[in-house]
């Protein structure tokens, strides 16, 4: 179903605030003709600090307000959501559902796979930073061993890069020793690459490298799921045969939230290196 | 009315989290025969960074809660519902609201009275820390001149306390930068005393007192609404006319939560100096 243009439905994304749209911005880039929703649910912001049923209450709410929208799927840009509810989700909704756990540990898998042509010798684990929620669910281990079963996961969660990035506090000493705080019990744990398992945790992508490389003594891998994830939602539509928008179209963003769309559309210009559409309030 | 051992209702305390059992501690001190509620809206903690709108809408529904119970009063052990909210509740319900700002402010006047007695000079003004909705509000601004008309108030968010609380950082180099600064920028304009204006902030009440007092060079008072805010409640007490409790009995505290009770009551022991009951997690 299309319009006289050439317009179907859109691609639906959400996430618990504004993290997820470093993964709008993956979207964008690789598939510029779609259109897309956003929805970040600011009002209840943060969500790596709760248990597993509040975030599968919370996501189907978000989900709920997306389907009732004609999305044609929905994409979990948030990891804690993608940890533990996504199967929920997938249960119950009739429409293909993608997070970014499962392309962050692709890629993360693809980057050890590479790494081992090189670097002679026993190689190392994946190393995963992420909220308390998301190193809890173990969904990074299940994810990579699905792929491999032989690749061992650490993971080491790291509640206060959150609040570091939307504080805008991105270089200087603090930022450094907390990253440090994190970063090296993975490293020392054998980490040889390290995934971003919190959409927010790109920002401080910089100092989380320096860091990482100045503890291990080489280089590190730092995996960002949001590119994969991208990919991934692009592979996806061609295997469900989802049908893609008219090529041509100057696509849509809408950004919904649930509290605070003035601050949401400041902060979300550092996450999307485009001139912001207007921010919408819903309730939820 | 009271059972036959002279039981009467509760006080019934809420807080976004946990931060208000600082209040609780203190109301246990002055009024241990009182019977306490403690509701902590764990499900969608922290308040501070939402809009006026979204936590008058979120007190609501503590405060239901608690009326609901059959309290006797209601206590705010929460600056930022304090500040934004307490004018709607006390309009809208039917027995006395007390908040943590009211106090706190008042507090801060003494204390400011006290150093006049003793400095010459120009005093300089208070200096309140909170969250970003705490100081957005102004609601301490108002409380101060409602006392005195001639103090200026000057207030400074300070975002990343509640996570290094939370997290459990409470010395070394990072509590230490931050609070730095955030207590900075008050010194410099002028604070003479400083304001834990969020009930997270007497987790770090050493290092802010030796920052304070190394930029300013002088002690700075630090002022804690949590043992004013007591105080505050028992003065009502007797201006209200509202019963107490019969002398001698044993007091009950139960303590709600909406999310997380296991995580709630190991980090509540930090908070509570005596031993916790358990927990009861409630929908909200």
């Amino acid at each position: 179903m299309s319009d006289h243009h050439g317009n179907v439905a859109p691609l639906g994304v959400f996430d618990s605030g504004l993290g997820g749209l470093t993964v709008v911005h993956a979207l964008r880039e690789l598939l510029p003709q779609e259109n897309l929703i956003y929805l970040g649910d600011t009002a209840r912001v943060p969500y790596g600090t709760r248990s597993a049923d509040t975030v599968v209450k919370y996501a189907r709410g978000c989900a709920r307000i997306l389907v009732e929208r004609g999305v044609k799927a929905l994409v979990i840009a948030c990891n804690t959501v993608s940890a533990v509810a996504i199967e929920v989700l997938r249960a119950e909704l009739d429409l293909p559902v993608i997070g970014v756990v499962e392309p962050g540990a692709e890629a993360a898998v693809v980057a050890m796979a590479r790494l081992a042509q090189t670097e002679p010798g026993p190689l190392g684990c994946v190393g995963v930073l992420g909220t308390a929620g998301t190193i809890a669910s173990g969904a990074y281990s299940r994810a990579v061993s699905k792929i491999n079963t032989r690749l061992e996961v650490v993971g080491q969660p790291a509640p206060l890069l959150v609040p570091l990035v939307e504080e805008g506090w991105l270089d200087g000493q603090v930022p450094e020793l907390a990253v440090r705080r994190y970063v090296g019990p993975l490293i020392e744990r054998g980490a040889r690459v390290v995934v971003l398992g919190c959409t927010h945790y790109p920002l401080l992508r910089p100092v989380i490298e320096r860091v990482a490389e100045d503890i291990a003594g080489r280089t590190v891998p730092i995996i960002d799921g949001a590119a994969a994830t991208a990919l991934a939602v692009s592979q996806l539509m061609r295997s469900d045969h989802i049908e893609p928008n008219g090529a041509g179209i100057r696509a849509t963003l809408d950004l919904l939230v649930t509290d605070l769309p003035a601050s949401f559309a400041s902060v979300a210009q550092r996450f999307l290196a485009e001139s912001l559409p207007s921010v919408a309030q819903i309730d939820i």
